[in-house]
């Protein structure tokens, strides 16, 4: 293998790395809008840039304990926010996921079957697998809506319990999905858990951060969140929040013990191999866009960023041949719209597919799909009201250009 | 549980999270002085700041596959650097740790023992422990330079041959560790590990990135880097390296699929649970500084900040009561120092332990462990030479002040 030598070259590889999407122009790709940082965020972000720059001040050996900055603080104000006991920072959303699935099949061996809506996203698929559990699909509506039913919830548990005679390990409720954005209450599929007495987890990806949570009325006993998709925090972190009935479940502490040393680290949580890694501008990040997170979801501003989905759906279903996807009105500004109209004009237009990204991207806009031209997924959370009407008028004029109007 | 509300009182207790160590003061913290950014990684920073920044342009839904910023060229780098087939990035080099002795028991499931030198950090004995393995420990030489002799790393191999009637699973040599920073050779391990036909890991948190680290020549099956401690990122970030014979065992293809939507997601790597938790600041400041780190691990670099942890050794040593850990000359710059002497004065001190970092701190000098005054853990790496200088009189004064020279 050739040796890598420092040279010219390889400095100049590396040495423009930037990123002009947010500066130059309008990001509609549906996993940026959540994360884009406050300017406390950014502040924070630039002080605690360096490696491990949060663990200055840790006496405790556990980023969980550290009091400056007032980590310990900040996750009993995130636990009282979502409502929820206990929450612990994770890498994401997914691993906090793939956690609770590993320590509700500890609790209960026999039981190997995890319920999942069908609109689930992939990593919640892959916290089955790497758990060597069986997935059992909730169906949804199809073709339009994608809806999905309490009844069908109760309907697979029933299956369930009927084909393993075991009842299923866990109830998995997507609380807006990732493809059409549905927005799905909890409160119905939590009280079904219940009633089965099932552990209820809440993927909140797409929604923590965005909409209100309350995991005490929604009966949830765990949940996912991700600072980086939608809490305003530079990724990766996510938050595992859970019921202090699973608390030994989660905080597994070391037992291991060196056969000469006799080293012991009994302080340290297995789960997290110690501490989760989010040991500096992750947990920082969050922590800073924590007050701005509280006020967005609060009922006039989480009302007002349905409104810009809404505004720019009602105007783009003038155009032929497209049809927004998922239910309506939108609640979560995450938007699916298929878009046949243009999928036609890809067909004779020499940059196929690719014609709508240019499209869009000679009017400031970014974060389509390359390639991409029978559907168009876009998120107007948090653009100014400016914004979502230019992306409104650039997505009717690329219309009137190609006479779909 | 009571509701968390957006308050005025919410919005102060989170709007300073300022650090101010690296601005006013040295920081001779052991973890923190590799981990300081490159003004590369600064600017990268704060470009991809915002939560998943990185995957703006993620093509084939793998973040190892992103061309723009050029991920997929500086994993091959990386591996080229590093003198090893392949590089993933992971979460920490703790993670790579679990991950490596994850797909390893997988390939060998009779082999239940991990081998370990007695000086590896606490998560490597998590990565035993949470993967259900056995510890055994190859002893070191004890107080003061705690050395490791391969002819000990033999035998515990053939102990443990003989108790298990199996071969160990892993050789784990803590390259540098994080106790007294002595540096260990990985070849004679290597060889041994070959002999036996063992696969061998090194665990280079505290090395890659400071040292040149050559994983053919040492006959490194696995190597486990830190970012944010040794390479001059934004944690989190770490790396695992591993030979191409491993390809398969590491890179497992999902399988699941959805019993009603027949979903599957055979692009997903399962042991990264799709894509590792490095999405946007991590990797992009890893990639800003990697020339850099590429440059400061050549040799006159190397030898220029061994020189640094002697000199302050050398003046130190004048000081009564007072005694430098580890092997002697410094190869790595993390020292410890027995400090008898001031543990005396703690007893009589009004401030008890707490003095000796009031000492410190009031000469510009932060990173000493609060309280403890019987030891000093202190790291020069990339100090300027007035720095060390600075410090190495600051010890001297503080020695003098209480009568110890």
């Amino acid at each position: 293998m050739p040796n890598l030598e420092y040279t010219e070259e390889l400095k100049q590889k590396y040495a423009n790395l930037t990123r002009t999407v947010n500066e130059e122009f309008i990001n509609i790709h549906p996993i940026q809008r959540g994360g884009i940082l406050t300017p406390e965020a950014y502040r924070a972000l630039i002080a605690y840039a360096d490696g491990y720059s949060l663990c200055d001040n840790c006496l405790k050996g556990r980023i969980d304990k550290i009091e400056n900055p007032p980590v310990i603080d900040f996750l009993k104000d995130m636990a009282s926010y979502l409502q929820i006991e206990n929450v612990m920072p994770t890498a994401a959303a997914r691993r906090a996921k793939q956690i609770a699935m590993k320590v509700i099949s500890e609790r209960y061996p026999k039981r190997r079957v995890v319920i999942v809506d069908s609109l689930a996203h992939y990593t919640t698929y892959l916290a089955v697998e790497t758990n060597n559990l069986q997935v059992k699909e909730v169906p949804n509506s199809g073709y339009s809506e994608y809806k999905l039913e309490k009844e069908n919830f109760e309907a697979t548990i029933n299956q369930v319990q009927n084909d393993e005679a075991e009842l299923p390990l866990l109830v998995v409720l997507t609380h807006v999905d990732y493809k059409y954005g549905n927005f799905n209450d909890p409160s119905p599929i939590g009280e079904i858990c219940e009633k089965y007495n099932i552990p209820f987890l809440l993927n909140a990806a797409y929604s923590g951060g965005i909409f209100p949570i309350d995991c005490e009325k929604g009966k949830v006993d765990f949940i996912a969140c991700s600072g980086h998709k939608s809490m305003a925090s530079s990724g990766p972190i996510g938050l595992l929040g859970f019921k202090d009935k699973y608390y030994n479940d989660v905080m597994v502490h070391s037992k291991i013990q060196g056969n000469l040393t006799n080293r012991t680290f009994s302080n340290k949580i297995c789960t997290f191999m110690g501490c989760p890694p989010v040991y500096g501008a992750p947990l920082i990040t969050l922590m800073a866009s924590f007050p701005t997170v509280v006020k967005r979801t609060q009922k006039k501003y989480v009302k007002e960023e349905s409104k810009k989905a809404n505004y720019v759906i009602e105007k783009i279903q003038t155009i032929k041949n497209l049809k927004v996807l998922g239910k309506l009105p939108k609640i979560h500004p995450l938007t699916n719209v298929e878009t046949k109209c243009f999928e036609e004009v890809s067909k004779s237009h020499p940059r196929r597919g690719f014609f709508l990204r240019d499209e869009f991207k000679e009017r400031g806009i970014l974060g389509m799909l390359p390639g991409i031209s029978k559907e168009i997924k876009f998120n107007t959370f948090g653009l100014s009201w400016d914004q979502v009407k230019h992306f409104t008028n650039s997505f009717l004029e690329i219309a009137e250009k190609y006479n779909l109007l």
